[in-house]
């Protein structure tokens, strides 16, 4: 009898999604479905599309449960807005669910929707309503945020447009995100859209698995494979090659543009964003090629033992 | 030290509600916020308003490790579907959230996600993305579904449309869910559009707590009080007062409507739908007046103990 730590999460997924029916959908339209970072659905707004997003903090797995309340408020809200980047768009209207043992205390909810709220605001979004419920004694608390967010039609990013030859890139620097980087992250909105505005972005994503997860899922979407070059990863401090791999949560983004482009990019990202690094570290190749196996050590996943 | 079963679920909302911020919320306005079955929003969209809306299960609160997976996953969605059909409209696309420990069986989880998708085509809406996230071992699995859906822009309604003098009528029968139809109910979303597209409907909501509990949350957001003709409340069979008021999973549909309309929904209902009873149970009154004491025993609230 299978069970989900045989499987993995990215095969789970892929069962998952395999077997879903299309819709009429009520009065919109999907463009991208299941497997980006977000659902991108086209809600018959000139000029916009509208993104989708889903994401959940679980107690013991993302966070400790004596993490400060209001970091993990504001890391739920940003894990979502990352997402929103991911893509090209921002963020709009977000719903909150909290799920908690009813011996826990009031305060701690409050500093923790504080939390929410004040990562919401900084990034434009809003709290438009959620749902409170109690979970049996003993269990891990859950914490889920959903959230609608746009982008503009032109300009939107998936993970499957890269080719091969392709410049793979990645802001800011990676590894060691447990030393508190995880719980007060700045999510990229800003960088993203101004990516999107200038600059022709093949493919991209955010890093909360960590690089060695997380490109392989970007190339294969793209169909191709990949080289890095491991001394141009960008590191931070303490942290050696396989934690800047492997550590996750990172939180910063992962894209691909053409060669050419590379170079204007990182000319013009400098001018712009002079504190945080953009980092050309690899290239995409043909599918089968590259060296996926190299990287795939580390990195974080859901259900594996 | 106060905690959650001190407050309880409703006053915990109104705290956590009461502090947020609003802002500019990227390209669109929230109508109807916090409080209702569903929030609704501008987003630019000609004669439509869309809603948003999540929902969650708990293992053990909401369904019991041993009942089938299908069934569970239709009611996961059932819910949503349901809030949306409170709201007057009807769902577009969901977003599904499912946190399991690892090892549960991967037939399980399959099986779910059947029981969500058939109940999301079945109202014309589509699972459009979502994500899995492993919990602790031995932690309660939480299924947590949000989704956008519509409604016309001059039909929506809300808990806090009804007046004084208002007729109270709620759908089918109540009571006795537990003995299967929690799991298998089927969202009142064809009702609920011919309501609006019909009739001046007031105020309007989805019985998921039990009528004890969710009248005087409609009627305290629509300001007033109300009175019950307890031996109209159609019960299910088996099911004394105590149960019809307190059961709760009901799943129907609770509005007011001015007397004068009352009389003729009800005619032209039974010729539309001969098979589901439209009931006048009471009626709106002055707040402060009526009789809330007498029907607060029973009903289901998160975090009591």
């Amino acid at each position: 009898m299978k069970r989900l730590s045989d499987i993995g999460e990215d095969s789970l997924i892929e069962r998952l999604v395999g077997r879903l029916d299309r819709a009429d959908g009520g009065c919109a339209t999907v463009v991208v479905g299941p497997g980006d970072d977000c659902a991108v659905v086209d809600v018959g707004r000139r000029g916009l599309y509208q993104l989708l997003k889903t994401d959940s903090l679980v107690e013991g797995v993302h966070y400790l449960a004596d993490a400060p309340a209001a970091k993990v408020g504001w890391k739920a809200v940003a894990r979502v807005v990352s997402d929103f980047a991911a893509m090209g768009g921002w963020p709009g209207q977000l719903l909150v669910t909290i799920a908690m043992p009813a011996n826990k205390e009031v305060r701690y909810v409050e500093a923790l929707y504080r939390g929410m709220n004040k990562c919401a605001t900084a990034h434009g979004a809003e709290i438009c309503g959620g749902e409170t419920s109690s979970v049996p004694e003993g269990s891990a608390a859950v914490i889920s945020v959903a959230g609608t967010g746009w982008v503009k039609k032109g300009r939107y990013v998936t993970r499957s447009g890269g080719r091969v030859g392709d410049s793979i890139l990645v802001t800011g620097k990676l590894g060691g995100s447990l030393r508190g980087k995880h719980l007060s992250f700045a999510p990229r909105i800003e960088e993203s859209r101004w990516l999107v505005e200038h600059f022709r972005i093949r493919a991209m994503m955010d890093l909360s698995d960590g690089l060695a997860r997380d490109l392989p899922r970007l190339a294969a979407a793209s169909g191709c494979g990949f080289v890095l070059d491991e001394k141009s990863i960008p590191r931070n401090r303490g942290c050696d090659l396989f934690r800047a791999l492997g550590d996750g949560e990172d939180y910063e983004l992962l894209l691909t543009v053409s060669p050419r482009t590379a170079s204007r990019l990182c000319r013009e990202w400098n001018a712009v964003f002079p504190q945080l690094p953009l980092t050309v570290i690899g290239s995409l190749t043909e599918k089968g090629c590259g060296e996926p196996l190299a990287v795939k050590q580390g990195g974080w996943a859901h259900f594996s033992t």
